[in-house]
């Protein structure tokens, strides 16, 4: 039953540990959002598999890793439902009857689809199941008919096929019986990675949400500050510097006084950076803590998302019922 | 749990009632295969709704048409598996991870997709979903690990893609998981429809397998005979009659004596066809009364078609198992 207030789904893929990027990009609005909506979040492993299929294998142990960073990150059991995608069989049924409804053309024209293609060197991706993608998408909204999906600007254009998709649905087979998805715009935090690209696995330049304190100041100190500064005594560019960019995000107190600190030379990047390490490990230390209770409790963990893939299949159930039955297809 | 013996999958489309075309060309067959081997037959209603999602209502009904066929033409309940495609969740599970191993490319080079988009110009099928058909027959035979399908020589490029699906799947996740599937090839008798062009409901020219007697009359009367022989003194042209073709299948023993009754002006059209309908009627009528049993006792087709699900799903969720075990996917 639902509870009245909106429904939102969003979804990560379990593709291996989350790094300040993910935590930055969905995970910590998530945890706001949880009280404002009735939350559906996906552990999106059928989207894994599209590009994991060699290594099928990660992906349960990743499933589970990435719902313990949840939890320790503020995502509440009682107060949002966590579940797995391959877990929920509707998914690929709502996919499938959405496949019918697709011309494969909407699918090529899909600028993240080419993209990703041309740019994938050590992963063939230009498999079939990679090519639904947005239809998977948009069946995973669909499932939950949820009338909101937190996304960044850049993901406007996938929200739009999902928009689409669901109009040509209900066109078909009857009056507004799934929502068209509403954007909630959330402020899109970019991240750099430790070597000032973007920060991604693939680049090895990450920082963990739940990174160990050793490994915190080694990424720290490794991080590239303004090239031209040669010397402590040397005045800095903060503007070029990705430890400065950090500070933005996790030091906005003390922003003034470590701008001023670089651009005059009274203090270097090493202490400068030692300053970050300390916001940042204050941010990391309690999730960290959390996520280590739940990797040695893991049988709290399954049992979460038990009931997480419950209350999922429930709702999924009754939803797919109202759907089959508008089509006269039950 | 298996029998021991070879395993077969082969399926129809619930689109429309079966005509003789049908049962010549596959039913007629499936009776004699059913005592042969173990045999699987799928009411493939998630391949019908690739094109007929539109009217997607119609499959339910027309699924259990096709089953009361089937069980009138001679299927077994007691001798194979009969049953619906779109209750076996693992259809799809299994068709999205060879999704995942299916190089686009390979669908788009397949001839009967090409062949289907340019000759539809009454449905629009360029659709995801049936971009995918091939991927998702080869997943129906090999959730049963079918070493064995029977087709007609035309459809062999079909069971090459299946063989070629499954042995990436097999390289990838270990050994020999998923048998190749052989071809077990079968006399593909082509029959005209009652106009000469080919039998297609979509040409309004079949003969229904359990066709009325009223009926059956009528259209044998409205079918095209050698245009040349003009009355009935005239000597016919047996070659180019279609008539003529219907005896050469359904009244194989009097073949000669029609054969020269015809060339030597022995005996007139009407009378030819009024031969042919006793021996067609001979063929359906234990068929339709048998036809007309089921119909009225759905109960019982609805019985039998559960207990086919429930025998279906239990090897497809046991197959499935090792699929994802040998994954390490579980």
């Amino acid at each position: 039953m639902s509870s009245g207030k909106g429904v939102i789904l969003s979804g990560m893929r379990p593709t291996g540990r989350l790094h300040l990027g993910n935590y930055l990009g969905a995970l910590k609005n998530w945890v706001k959002l949880q009280d404002e909506y009735e939350c559906f979040f996906l552990i999106a492993d059928w989207h894994a598999l599209m590009s994991e299929y060699e290594r099928a294998d990660r992906l349960r142990e990743n499933s589970l890793d990435m719902l313990c960073v949840w939890l320790a990150s503020g995502l509440d059991p009682e107060r949002c439902v966590m579940f797995r995608q391959s877990d929920i069989c509707q998914h690929l049924e709502l996919f499938f009857i959405l496949s019918a409804l697709t011309p494969v053309s909407w699918l090529e024209r899909c600028p993240t689809y080419k993209e990703a293609v041309e740019n994938s060197s050590t992963k063939d991706i230009a498999n079939y199941a990679f090519l639904g993608y947005p239809a998977l998408q948009a069946a995973d909204i669909a499932l939950y008919r949820a009338g909101h999906v937190p996304v960044g600007v850049d993901q406007l254009p996938h929200l739009e096929f999902t928009r689409e998709i669901v109009r040509r649905f209900n066109n078909f087979y009857g009056g507004d019986l799934i929502p068209e998805p509403e954007p909630v715009l959330t402020e899109v935090v970019k991240l750099s990675g430790t070597d000032s690209r973007k920060m991604s696995k693939s680049y090895g330049n990450t920082i963990l949400i739940t990174e160990e304190p050793k490994e915190l100041s080694r990424k720290i100190n490794s991080m590239v500050t303004d090239p031209g500064r040669a010397r402590a005594s040397d005045p800095g560019n903060p503007e070029i510097c990705t430890v400065f960019e950090y500070h933005k995000i996790f030091s906005p107190e003390a922003l003034p006084a470590v701008e001023s600190a670089c651009r005059n030379a009274e203090r270097g990047c090493v202490a400068c950076k030692k300053e970050l390490g300390l916001n940042l490990e204050k941010l990391i230390s309690p999730i960290r803590e959390k996520y280590l209770y739940y990797k040695e409790n893991s049988d709290k963990v399954t049992k979460i998302l038990e009931e997480g893939n419950s209350r999922a299949s429930s709702r999924a159930r009754e939803n797919m019922r109202i759907f089959r039955k508008a089509m006269r297809y039950e």
